[in-house]
């Protein structure tokens, strides 16, 4: 039942918040949307084959075959009932007021840690366990739900986002998407409550965006009770915090059709009690300084075969699966996140007097605050989408999802970039905490997936219907993508060698003909012409509902949008233009490569200064 | 004579770093390129009106004018005499060892103060002191060569470049620019000694980019003797070590024709030990930590009327002269920031191995590193083009003083950024330093004068010839400007009556009436356009100045020039198509302004998350 677990702590700290406790006692026994599809399931806790197999419904995927398939996008989804409604709505005020009144944002950062109290009061909250369904201990939140919470805390401090996602949304989301009934009823209930925190350990010194080249390995013993697991892990949120970790290390395996044997990634969740795990000290970074990084070793840890996650040999399958489901999390928290720095910004605007007056009577104030909006509202719009979605049994979501986390993190960095900007000295002050969101927010671009990667990931999934010469590579198109890099490993590969570029990552030979021509233009400017039609559509769908609700904001929203609509007109104008002037554009990216390959030849700048010394 | 003084510093440290004695002795007696053309002027100790009175040379001015006015571009400027190249090599070298072997940078910004023997050993480089005329005992430099040693500064520590710079760029340029006989024999030898410390104080909490609205006011003595200063000051860079302090305060004055008495800005040189002078505690920062930054307070402090700055009334023009003066050095020390940067991202990229490749063979990770390049190649044009200027007793370098500020500032933040983001997670660590140098930068976007501020003034001054309705505005406009809000306090609050605008800065009513109709649009277009015409042409100056030297990096040159070449033609395509499809750009402006006062009624953002709650 939804809030089994959650209703006598959330009962605790409602008091604690001077909220009756007769409001929480009927938060008791509401049944979840979708009972169960599968043990323990909730709203999170389906694998899908990504929709690949059959006719997508994907919006993006749509768009990039010159479909309008409008089902994710139009009308706007709504799919929380009354009840699902009524139990966020309980929610949303004591969260809120948690981390109004108890967490203290600017001194976790300067602890580098969480302080003690405000993770206690999140364990009590059930914040630990907001996905696990409520029979295993947890709050039994759908995705909608959770995007709403998630919100909340990207608003006020993203460590401590870092510290609840690296635990639920990647650290233990194994479990709960590929986990036997046994592994969920020995490790879910701890996991929930916050008694034990997990960790997601993938990315090792030698491969960050390139998974596929991990080292750690886990040898099965003779018996086949147990594997034997060895490797290091790098930059591992919660490593030095974690009791339970997912890990994805290289196994042999033997092909049942050949007798060959090779090395194929597998999942495991790893006890710290099973010895021979540990973890340096907590690295020193940027940002979500208040959330612990840290190496982690594993020296010949045993490892019980009853512990694999999923199949052996899956651990791609698994890997993707969990990230896919994750990024929606990330666009929620940063809308949140610009929330709350568009309120510091507007407050400083209407405030600050220079050339007496207000500043946000300055014309060049109103563009910045506006944009901010428009940010806002896109990545907002994106995150409920794919999160709706996903709760109605979505299964192609991880363009939009990979979209949404492009956009969500390069929204946020511009819109804290510029409260900066509006705030002027200020700005940079510790004091009022933008610089911190600054700080917190330049890993977002890079970790989960980097940008980079990403969009070549969206524009090679999206173009693999292209045309008839991708059908080679359908295999590894169709496979659905989690970590671009599992699949750029293997891909990217792939694509060289049919293209016969020495060149790396590239469309080349992959896009269709009629598009050839620009090479190697295409995956930077598809990219302005995907998101062109992609965003004014979605916002086109959210202000409609809103203007058919009659929502009182809707007359704003429907400006949010137009504004929208106006510049992705003028970006998709200059993308064609773009793609009309080739020879210069070729010319450009020769001479791209030609520079660089000048500049690392030199180690560093080619050219001296002007004096020449 | 030039390196009278550092000469013997110099040659401690020569020894030091093991460079023998006899090479530094024949720096000894040197002459200045321009023997004092006033007591005691170097090479940056010259106050003009800005050229704005005759025929501008400026080639920003005449490029706004639809000229090409190539004198100061064309052909690109080699302004060191053999001699003062010479003298330049000497100290090239133990600065550059100097801050690889002696200063650390990671731990100044840990420490949150330079080091001691930092501080100690530029003082006996003779850093305190490069402009200083060597008679006072400074190393007499001229602005080219202090652009090259700020270049080395800027490459490891613009920590201790803003030490540095606040000392002597803004600190102490007033009494070189303006001093009497008696000023600078009694402070400069001090000064350029590092016995005492200097800093600039205009900024106030109610007054930034408004410096026009300062409140500090300074009130004659009946007897005529001295002033009694009132104020406070905030963000005061080297505000708590500084004794000698560059202050702006209002002091009455009575018009001689009418004898009304009004309020304007006068400067004083004021001691700490005159008494009543005191400071806050070091501000708490993002970045530049290693630098002091400080409110100054002062409580009834007599300053004697001998240490007026200038004229009494004048305080505008010195402050305007002291900043126009300074910013090449912001831009010369930024070049030198992003030469460092790259070399980090190169040998990142040069090494990292991700699927099977380095990835320096990766299309994307190539144009990142070309247009890092370029960005760092343009930066340092702009900066050695306007150092050379100033030199050869150009007058009217203002505009391209602005822009190189602007465009160095904010590829510097771009050039980082791509750095951290070529190295993935590693660039958000603490240790390769990367992280430290972006929140550094992030502060030179703002700090004397706002980039936002700088650009509506570069617009406003390339505007003020363009059509006789200007005439009217002459007497503001032809300000030689300084501190873009000191003209903008003024000349804003003409525009707006002018054109009865209450909407604040805009050009509308100043422009000519061909570009009136799309108003709002064109100090944010001009830009485009501008930058488009002006950077090839420098760029194609320093490539051809290459070419026919043969020097062996020119057709490197050249294609960096080529290249950004064919991304400014798209730049310009793309502003007059923003400029002839107004209908639809004005919408945009109208939006935002609607946008923006929604917001700044709602105190944030407007719309609720799509659930509404």
């Amino acid at each position: 039942m939804q809030a089994a677990r959650m209703a006598p702590a959330l009962g605790r700290q409602l008091r604690r918040l001077g909220v009756g406790s007769s409001r929480t006692s009927a938060l008791l026994g509401h049944p979840p949307p979708d009972p169960a599809r599968r043990p323990y399931a909730s709203g999170a806790a389906q694998v899908s084959d990504g929709g690949m197999g059959r006719e997508s419904k994907s919006f993006a995927v749509g768009m990039f075959k010159g479909q309008l398939t409008t089902d994710q996008v139009f009308p706007y989804p709504s799919v929380l009932n009354e009840e699902q409604t009524q139990f966020l709505k309980e929610l949303v005020g004591p969260v809120s007021r948690f981390f109004e009144e108890v967490n203290d944002a600017a001194k976790n950062d300067m602890l580098e840690k969480v302080e003690e109290t405000t993770m206690q009061g999140l364990k009590e909250l059930g914040a630990f366990g907001l996905q696990v369904p409520s029979e295993l201990g947890g709050v039994g939140l759908c995705n909608t739900q959770y995007a709403r919470l998630v919100e909340i805390v990207g608003t006020h401090d993203l460590g401590v986002g870092i510290t609840l996602g690296a635990h639920q949304s990647i650290g233990f989301k194994g479990i709960l998407l590929f986990g036997t009934k046994a592994q969920k009823e020995k490790y879910l209930p701890k996991l929930a409550s916050g008694e034990t925190i997990a960790a997601f350990c993938l990315t090792e010194p030698s491969s960050g965006s390139d998974a596929a080249s991990i080292r750690t390995s886990a040898v099965p013993s003779p018996c086949g009770k147990y594997y034997t697991l060895n490797g290091s892990k790098i930059w591992i949120s919660n490593g030095g915090l974690a009791d339970v970790f997912t890990v994805f290390a290289k196994t042999p395996i033997t092909d049942a059709a050949t007798g060959a044997a090779k090395e194929k990634i597998t999942a495991f969740v790893v006890e710290r009690s099973f010895g021979g795990v540990t973890h340096g000290p907590p690295e020193k970074k940027m940002g979500i300084k208040a959330s612990n990084t840290a190496e982690v070793y594993f020296d010949g840890v045993r490892v019980p075969s009853e512990n694999v996650l999923g199949e052996v040999g899956g651990g791609f399958k698994v890997a993707m699966h969990i990230l896919n489901n994750g990024r929606f999390g990330m666009a929620a928290a940063l809308a949140g996140t610009m929330r709350g720095i568009i309120a510091k910004a507007v407050d400083h605007a209407a405030n600050r007097t220079q050339f007496g007056e207000k500043i946000h009577n300055f014309g060049l104030i109103q563009e910045k605050l506006a944009r901010m909006a428009m940010l806002q509202y896109v990545t907002e719009s994106m995150a409920y989408m794919v999160s709706a979605n996903m709760d109605q049994g979505a299964t192609d979501f991880q363009i939009e999802a990979a979209i949404s986390k492009i956009f969500g993190s390069e929204a946020a960095w511009k819109v804290t970039d510029e409260c900066i900007q509006i705030m002027g000295g200020m700005g940079f002050m510790k004091e009022p905490g933008v610089e911190r969101v600054l700080r917190d927010l330049r890993i977002f671009r890079i970790f989960e997936g980097t940008n980079d990667i990403l969009r070549l990931f969206v524009a090679l999934q999206g173009c693999m219907d292209k045309g008839k010469e991708l059908s080679g590579l359908g295999n590894a198109l169709k496979n659905p993508f989690g970590n671009a890099g599992l699949l750029l490993g293997e891909a990217g590969k792939q694509l060289r060698r049919r293209a016969g570029l020495g060149s790396g990552l590239s469309l080349s030979g992959v896009i269709h003909q009629e598009l050839n021509r620009s090479g190697e233009l295409v995956s930077s400017r598809m990219e302005g012409g995907r998101q062109a039609v992609c965003f004014p559509s979605l916002l086109g769908a959210r202000a409609s509902r809103s203007l058919s609700e009659g929502h009182p904001t809707a007359q704003h929203e429907k400006m949010l949008c137009d504004s929208w609509c106006i510049e992705a007109a003028a970006r998709v104008r200059e993308s064609m233009a773009a793609l009309q002037s080739d020879p210069q554009q070729q010319e450009l990216f020769r001479n791209f490569k030609s520079i660089s390959k000048a500049l690392v030849e030199r180690g560093g700048m080619v050219t001296s200064n002007p004096l020449g010394f």
